[in-house]
């Protein structure tokens, strides 16, 4: 089907049905929240019921959006619904053990995403990994059906994208996300405010555990590989939760010469989950992150690995330097 | 003069004359350096010849901008040319004194700026201060009178008004400025690399200083009050320059509660440089500062007062308290 015919379809099954649970994926950030918020106010002003349910539930970081306090936890009960609407994960596993559970009973489902690799699950899928963004797809798709927009879908398709694209930064920006933009305040977006509560609002402990992590902060390879290190001590010490992390490891990322940048992180239990970044092309940080049952994508990509924290490092390390030595030949 | 007559004034002179010196201010930023590779690039290619003059040259952090290696420091003999165009320079003695001599048998003065502060001078004035960087105005002005945009003038505009508006956020942001960015975009600015290298190229010295900064954070009344400082003794152990520093201090004045961020920097010779944020239009960071002998706007201000440090913080923190004190009543 033809990327406007599903357009059409799902106009249809928006028209046609009346009730719609919307979910996105485990650990939520900016663009599955706002996601959610943007379609599920758009389809509550056209007079449909919805439900907006998330394995995680809202993070403290994205409370500040409006229309935000609607996200819920997955009930114990099965939703009775008629539609299901997957937004922003590329597989179904992403959406959470409990929030599958709850929307077992419905046979309807619609998958709206940006990521490449979403094979497309559901009854209707509409995957357009040229947008940068969930959001930007939801922005076209209310749009192009004539849905309202609402001013929590408004503000939330603009923090949808200005998160998932580094602050209208990175490479998947076009000129239509900022036509979009641009529109967005014409409706009546306040950038200065929204952009205040979005990035210039965090928790001390975020600044605490910047501090603790730029306190580990090593390097090695000449200069080509940076890596810190946050262990259970300091994450009970700072009260440090998942989301104050998000985006830190840009920092050493950032760091001139850095070709690999890796954060390793002691979760409860003790195993150790290793987050690493590559600026270059040549250095696959999936391959390596394979080599030690995680995976991701080629620039970005993790895994999840047996502690200790020293032994974790140094597979890990040796393993990145051995790629860098091979890339100098 | 309405501002299109000043336009088609400034066309004029454009047209008729041949050779210009661009200037911009001292310790200059993206917009500054920016503004003057954008026009000097674009009348170069209508056949002008042209100087691009700082008083402090080219920082280190924006040469990765094409053309940049076109800024030159004052000349020591004065230069002949037919027009001086200050750009992004709220007052003349900012352009400093070296660019001032290099420029005093110059007539004709042309004053391109956005800063609300700007008193006009100059034989013609372009003061826009409803654009959020001098870098907008260019792009409207190039447009406006069909001058050329080569590529160098097009990502200079896109890095002066994205490093200006804090990646596309401050509240000066307008719908135009996005729709600005589209059309850049649609010119052919590469988004990824452009921003890859305004904002993910920081030397080393610069998270070591943001590692040793965090190392001094305090906060004070109720945490309301952050501040940081910087001596002499860790300027030199780790070389660091003066736009290292630039915008660390939102890292404080992002913490939730934070009302007033102060960043305290000793500098040669042992006076201490103040820059002060505050969040709250009831506390005038510029009145305090004024206090001191220092000046700036009602959330950023600064001052230049005699050390030492602890004397120096003694007193402003007093001032500071003080004034969140008094708005609590």
């Amino acid at each position: 089907m033809s990327e406007n015919s599903v357009i059409q379809e799902i106009g249809a099954w928006l028209n046609q049905y009346q009730s719609f649970a919307l979910l996105s994926h485990v650990r939520p950030d900016g663009d599955a929240i706002g996601s959610q918020i943007a379609l599920g106010f758009a389809l509550e002003a056209a007079g449909k019921t919805v439900r907006l349910i998330n394995e995680d539930g809202l993070p403290e970081n994205l409370a500040f959006m409006a229309g935000s306090e609607r996200i819920e936890t997955p009930p114990a009960e099965p939703v009775e619904v008629d539609v299901v609407i997957a937004l922003d994960t590329a597989t179904q596993p992403r959406l959470g053990d409990k929030a599958l559970a709850a929307v077992a009973n419905c046979r309807r489902w619609i998958n709206i995403d940006h990521h490449k690799s979403n094979p497309g699950y559901g009854d209707l899928a509409l995957i357009d990994s040229t947008s940068p963004a969930t959001g930007q797809i939801l922005y076209h798709l209310i749009l192009a059906l004539g849905l309202p927009m609402p001013a929590e879908s408004r503000d939330a398709i603009y923090v949808a994208v200005s998160t998932d694209t580094g602050s209208w930064q990175y490479s998947g920006t076009t000129a239509a996300t900022y036509e979009m933009a641009a529109d967005l305040v014409r409706r009546g977006t306040d950038v200065g405010a929204l952009n205040a509560l979005t990035y210039d609002n965090h928790p001390m402990r975020r600044v605490e555990l910047m501090r603790a992590l730029l306190n580990t902060l090593e390097t090695s390879a000449c200069g080509r590989l940076a890596h810190w290190q946050l262990d259970q001590e300091t994450v009970h010490r700072l009260g440090v939760k998942p989301e104050d992390s998000e985006g830190l490891i840009d920092i050493i990322r950032a760091i001139q010469g850095v070709i690999v940048a890796i954060f390793f992180e002691e979760l409860a239990g003790g195993k150790i989950r290793v987050s690493m970044r590559s600026k270059d092309k040549r250095i696959d940080a999936c391959k390596i992150c394979m080599q030690f049952g995680g995976g991701g994508h080629s620039l970005a990509a993790g895994i999840r690995m047996a502690g200790p924290m020293d032994d974790a490092k140094a597979k890990v390390l040796a393993a990145v330097k051995a790629e860098l030595a091979a890339t100098e030949n």
